[in-house]
């Protein structure tokens, strides 16, 4: 039976995740994988988890079970206003930060819309930017702030000029995917600007935002225009990604369509899960967590930028980044990371090629991933990957 | 700070549910509410779901709380499978199953193309329907086949002339949200016959169909065609809503469109309550719980006929649903459910006004559910419905 005909316009747009294609195709645990952005197994609060399994069942009962209110239940919006302080009526919590992507996308954006975001960018998000045919449009980051702000001047004017219509700003500020970069203060300040000047609105993104290794935290976008920013935050980094929860902060305005688009997307949140990150999240369990996964994470931040140090060809570079998950490395002019990427699979070792984060070039780019792999593994990888570079370069 | 110029266009086709809006408004414990599709508390099987989160965490431990495959964990595809008879590749778990009424519209539905449905049909599925501004064209019910049967081709006849293009037809075949209604293996047959004859696909929603207290079980639409049907099932009745998770069964070409669709939207279904999902079906507590569960449901059905056949006003009249979770009540032309409500809910009783499920009219209907009430509330809700309705009719 043909089905072509049934599919709607947006299916024609649909990208596949080379991500999700590859846990298709190997076993994560049985090749070095630098691919994924999988938290460490070790991070899972275990015994946290049971005991709060048992607690959230004996406290709420039947409530953890039911269905509930769109928005999310109230104790787990409440813990989230304490520890951000944002008021109870600004949050609406997701199920997955990735499904607060997709509901912005839903109801900013039709067909031929403009998003602006960094190049390279967020491969979920531009999937779901090309679900709804919106025209993505990457601005490269430049060091110097009146060249970067110069960079998307240019760009918003040439884009206004040809008629077209910029919906959002989307950027993942803190420790980006795949970049592994954190924006300045002041870069953030001139983004939220120039999204001021030029009326879009600003989708911030910030999923690794808690996983600092080193240096001050800067202040989120949100805060410096709460009216104009929404901001994802996601648990699947510091609580478990098996429970799908994420949320949105912004204006209420805002909140409302998409309050209103969530009833038809799974009515609601799943309940126990959010019961369960309430507890962990208010209990203090969180931060202690969270204070053992960072150190783990330093560590193997540190020995992939050790082991690369001593192992890489001339000519291959990569980013320092100061939290997240993972780092960027740019080979010579002309490397192919998307032709290599078979060569090093069947030796063994899995990156994700960059030129899927961009929305142009970037074919001797590859994102590294340093949380999933264990130390040792993390070491024998890079040994592996070099390896297979010094045959190619 | 102005918002409107920001919305897409389908915004302007949001609908909002009245029942969440009942929600925000009352306590649902505080009133007698026959307005909600929620089961009985009673029914959740909470020492089961005790036990089961510790042997999850136990037997499959980080695994539970990482992320998982895009098409649902194997071991949750095999179980379903296994109960049946479908084959894993023709299984893609949701999260929830209103989340599978919303990507088959996504894949399948352009503005303007027409979904064919019952009339009156589930407002959760009219909802997802009018995001995606489809023309939603609904057909009542007739107790003879050939008459049911000519409704629906001069329905599809005239559309067609029009240059209409009719993508799906949406049905609840079993206990029909809200009518009650099931429809007969003929009906079945003659519907998916048109989706042949007139090359559109089906998507058949069977969220109650576990929940039967009389008579035999029919077989589903997709069993009839199942290339041209996609099958939508939940765990919110069987297991608890609060565990976000659905299926859907349908030919690989269509599941693989969803799939990829799946991953912008949420990456994944939430593994922990997948894991919970398969482990109570798969040991024999979903079936033991499942017995009590409809011994309960049908008594209180059985109590609801009685107090409506005891109480209700002359010129009142309702459906028998052999299964479900709720029944229709008609009332005579001319009487206003919608104007009625606020005196009703400031009485203390809510329902659903039946025009929020009509494509058109049906302002003298209502819904009424009745699994979430315990037996003596019923009674008393009941009492107090009908001594409102004798006073204006």
């Amino acid at each position: 039976m043909e089905y072509a005909h049934f599919f709607s316009a947006d299916t024609g747009s649909f990208l596949r995740s080379p991500v999700r294609e590859i846990f298709k195709r190997v076993d994560l645990n049985a090749i070095y994988s630098f691919a994924g952005g999988y938290p460490s197994a070790d991070t899972f609060p275990l015994d946290d988890i049971k005991a709060l399994s048992a607690l959230v069942l004996d406290k709420y009962g039947a409530r953890a079970l039911q269905y509930g209110a769109t928005q999310g239940v109230p104790e787990l919006r409440q813990v989230l206003s304490d520890r951000y302080g944002v008021p109870v009526e600004r949050i609406q919590i997701t199920t997955s930060s990735q499904q607060g992507i997709d509901v912005c996308t839903r109801i900013l954006t039709d067909p031929g819309d403009v998003i602006l975001t960094s190049d390279p960018s967020y491969l979920g998000a531009l999937q779901s930017f090309h679900s709804y045919r919106a025209d993505i449009v990457g601005v490269p980051h430049t060091e110097d702030l009146a060249a970067f702000r110069a960079a998307y001047v240019s760009t918003i004017t040439a884009l206004r000029a040809a008629g077209k219509w910029i919906k959002f700003l989307y950027m993942i500020p803190d420790f980006q995917n795949p970049s592994g970069e954190t924006l300045t203060l002041a870069e953030r300040q001139m983004l939220v600007g120039l999204a001021e000047e030029y009326d879009f609105l600003v989708v911030e993104d910030c999923p690794y935002r808690e996983l600092r290794y080193e240096g001050e935290p800067v202040p989120t976008m949100y805060s410096l225009a709460p009216d104009r920013v929404l901001h994802l935050g996601s648990f699947s980094k510091i609580f478990a990604p098996g429970f799908r929860l994420g949320w949105i902060f912004g204006a209420p305005q805002l909140l409302d369509k998409i309050y209103v688009c969530k009833q038809s997307l799974d009515l609601c949140p799943p309940i126990f899960d959010q019961y369960m990150a309430a507890e962990f999240m208010g209990s203090g369990r969180l931060d202690a967590n969270l204070a053992r996964s960072k150190e783990l994470y330093r560590s193997k931040r540190d020995l992939l930028l050790q082991m690369l140090a001593q192992t890489m060809p001339e000519g291959v570079s990569w980013t320092h980044p100061e939290g997240g998950l993972f780092l960027f490395l740019t080979l010579p002019e002309g490397f192919d990371s998307v032709a290599f990427y078979d060569k090093a699979l069947d030796a063994g070792v899995a990156y994700v090629a960059g030129s899927f984060f961009h929305t142009r070039g970037g074919r001797n780019t590859m994102r590294l991933n340093f949380s999933f792999m264990t130390h040792e593994r993390i070491r024998e990888g890079i040994q592996l990957l070099a390896k297979l570079l010094h045959e190619v370069l």
